[in-house]
């Protein structure tokens, strides 16, 4: 295994964390549904991973972009921030967001 | 909810993306709370957070570093490397590694 760009460099890494109020929700999960469809359509849009433990309702999703404006520009889509409202009310007891600039990366299976 | 460094800027983030090759494994079990216990006492650490869906056995550990020296210091740390080595040839199935620097954080509940 050695270094390999996986994005390119520059690029944006948007580190969410957040803890689940509850164990399960219709709403929840159809809003959550709906934000990973649009967020892979948007302008600047690189890759997303999103995984929640059920046990400790603790997630992380990190999205990637190709430059700030483009992560900018997505927080202020009006469906997400519908999104971020409802996270914020109801959805998250508590959460995070980081952003950060993709320095370097690699990954099992380089050449 | 408005802006608030919740690291101080610069830090640097390690986002490390893994799929586990098995449901279950004592093994990986021990190697990862000894990885988790010894991380937290390296220098320059600051936090890490690590979440894993048992169902896509999908997981996502973010650890934060106060420099990138402290970062690359603690992935050369001998029980690390081999921990690494298991976790090429056993643990998991593919990975990847993303360096980035953080430019900006909130969280909620903040001033």
């Amino acid at each position: 295994m050695s270094t390999d760009l996986a994005f390119g460099v520059p690029a944006i890494a948007v580190i969410f964390t957040s803890t689940r109020t509850t164990d399960y929700d219709d709403e929840y999960r159809a809003v959550a549904a709906s934000m990973d469809d649009m967020v892979r359509r948007q302008p600047g849009f690189l890759s997303v991973e999103s995984v929640r433990d059920p046990v400790t309702r603790r997630g992380v999703t990190v999205s990637y972009w190709v430059d700030e404006a483009s992560a900018v520009a997505w927080k202020q889509v009006a469906e997400h921030l519908e999104a971020q409202r409802l996270g914020r009310e109801r959805f998250y007891s508590e959460y995070s967001v980081v952003v950060a600039s993709v320095t370097r990366s690699y990954q099992s299976g380089s050449a």
